[in-house]
């Protein structure tokens, strides 16, 4: 069966999780994204490549930030963008997503960034789609979360050049997310030869091993000797559930501190998704010390957003 | 009195209903929009032509397909475009529709696209602005919703070329139905001999007859031999009321299915203005058919809406 | 301390209130709109002075109204403009409010319009950003509201021309008024002599006399020869509230009639910051007759907001 997010020339026509995807076209999303960089220094950070081009931001789930991030990637492309929560619209009068889509089809769109709440939506609507349409999967159930894997991925080889030689800590609720999901198979693609899990029992999924992830429920252990650490943001609802016994003992195992930091190599770097719960998942000291790189993710991330964009419009 | 939708030289300045406008104007309107729908396969499918115009999507009831579908009209003709829905700000806060209206009007804009749950809002709203401002009608009550009639114009003309030979029946709720109202005055204004309402006694006006109107309670009657089917959307609320007595029965008496379409023409054409109940008053098997032009009429929404737009904004 | 609205070449970076700015750049920011007036005029409404900046509305309280004024003046400069309703996101995710700042401003933000319901918020923003970004308040607290202020005093220039002559009576619930804070700091700082406070006791802040004002609880008293006349809207709340008797008491009281405006000078003008309670404040005939420039301060209100914008972001 044919990759569903590649075009019959092998190009990449739709994103929708990493796993699967071609080092090749990782890495050229990647070297996109790079030549992206330097425009935020321009006077006018703005590039025509799609210009004229419908950009829907189709966000079946709410989240202002992904979409603020998705629209200014458009927008510096030049696209037209149009911001559309659906769940207060057509849902409510009870017509299907694929009726949905069909109809937004219909208005001439270029491109959907999907955000939904459950895992497999935007492939559904990429194999219903014109071939002249492309999804980009803005991050689905617990299932992929695919353009923040690539700008942790751009993160990463912005600071450490190489992947072949990296020890990389993943930690916290990996059970429920998208991003450590999408992270694991990015890091996997490139070559990194020692990708970690730390967190309670409770928060891990099974058959971590048969993917090549080493499992620590002891942070400390799991944190020695790493080049790079993956914070990932506890929910509150886990909080307030049965998985965990309270933020503040959360915290005392699993929560980044300078102590626990310097378990880490020296230059290792800090990295977060956020919104960040300062003193539950992460220490203030470490979110705003000098190996964080919290912020330049959120930087790096128009770029990459910019790159799959452009390329999928291309393709 | 003058026709409001004109201006002194007999342009058209607003859009607000179908009702007693000239049949050269509703002619002009389509013609227009089909030198727009070229522009659709074009790279870049924009035209300067009101650039620097400032339009207002001005929704005082929530409809997201609608509204984008005017914005996209707007953003092709290079316009800006503000979205304001209204609910959640001024009139919250005790101020008249009047009082907004002059305020938005201050802001200097050159068009408002008005939905309105009041029958005659946008009446109001054009017969109070300065003469340099457009009022385009978006949906105002149960009155009309003159561009779905518009680009329903369209779509028979494209399929059926000409109107004076056509026999078109409206099937459903057309009592609450501001589409039906805007097709029937646009089939009049025409010249389509034949329009025939078909739906169960409480869902149909009285008076049908005197719009020289066959009125059919039985759908298979009233679809014998005719060459256009609009299907009309039945709100979820009618089939939790009084007027009808469930949707399985409404579906078993009005709903088109590939049995009663057969009665039609063999060449006959089905609309619908959207969103679908399927399974309510359409049939998948007819909704997704070869007869089916319902995502057409999205297409040509864009272009119909560009065409309103263009002309009351250069008149 | 220096101010920290102003960069160390004294040049307005921030807009942050009005009280402490240097009356200079107050007649410059008055000057630069005054030059974008006749902008309105043109059949192409825009200039390229923020092109492709990314200008970002915050509003962490909602005002559909003010918000939309800001936009209108970004895009008429040709910025990029993304609406956050941030009540709605980030917050709600318990993430900080300068943590928020951090990450939107990664995203490479040129300019932030801060609307927010406790006070000092939009100062708190401006110390914690990077030196290329500029906020402008938009209205925080009861603190101020700086560029309703400016187009007050802008609208007041534009009909009395000087300001060294005038009698400014500002009339209303003071007590809970940005607007009449930001005004009174305006036409200290403009060298208005005489500065007139008119109220019920409830709603006139202390020491009012202090920063040079008059006060006066009877209202015909306090109108007796003023140029200029400010009503504030009374909030529906107050009205609810235990500081009034009733809606009636107080339009009796302190509602600007015909009769009441008859005492002040022959050629006064009368200004609202909107939106109106008609009947309670104002009587309809003075909000539509032929002294009330109520609608004149919104169409400056867009140069005003263009000059401060690209005033900010060429410093």
């Amino acid at each position: 069966m044919r990759n569903p997010q590649l075009n019959k020339h092998g190009e990449l026509t739709h994103l929708l999780t990493i796993e699967g995807l071609p080092r090749d076209i990782v890495t050229h999303i990647l070297d996109t994204a790079e030549s992206f960089v330097p425009l935020a220094e321009r006077d006018v950070k703005k590039l025509p490549l799609l210009r004229g081009k419908s950009v829907f931001n189709l966000f079946f789930e709410n989240s202002t930030r992904t979409r603020t991030t998705f629209e200014i990637a458009a927008k510096r492309l030049s696209a037209d963008v149009y911001n559309l929560n659906i769940n207060a619209s057509s849902t409510s009068k009870g017509e299907s997503l694929l009726d949905t889509i069909n109809n937004l089809s219909a208005m001439q769109a270029d491109m959907f960034v999907v955000r939904h709440a459950s895992s497999g939506a935007p492939h559904l609507i990429a194999q219903h789609v014109a071939p002249h349409l492309h999804v980009i999967n803005a991050g689905d159930g617990r299932h992929a979360h695919p353009t923040q894997g690539l700008l942790d991925m751009y993160t990463i080889r912005h600071y450490k050049k190489e992947f072949h030689n990296l020890r990389v800590a993943i930690v916290g609720d990996i059970l429920h997310s998208r991003v450590a999901r999408s992270d694991i198979h990015a890091l996997s693609t490139l070559g990194v030869p020692e990708i970690r899990a730390i967190g309670p029992l409770t928060l891990l999924p099974a058959g971590m091993e048969q993917m090549g992830v080493k499992v620590y429920t002891d942070m400390e252990e799991g944190l020695r000797g790493v080049d790079v650490i993956i914070m990932l943001r506890l929910q509150n609802e886990r909080m307030r559930g049965a998985l965990l016994p309270s933020a503040q003992e959360y915290f005392k195992h699993y929560g980044l501190t300078q102590e626990k930091l310097a378990l880490a190599a020296p230059d290792a770097i800090v990295m977060h998704p956020g919104p960040m719960n300062r003193g539950v998942e992460i220490e203030s000291a470490v979110a705003d010390g000098k190996q964080a790189v919290i912020l330049n993710q959120v930087t790096f991330g128009i770029a990459v957003r910019m790159a799959v964009m452009s390329i999928v419009g291309g393709a």
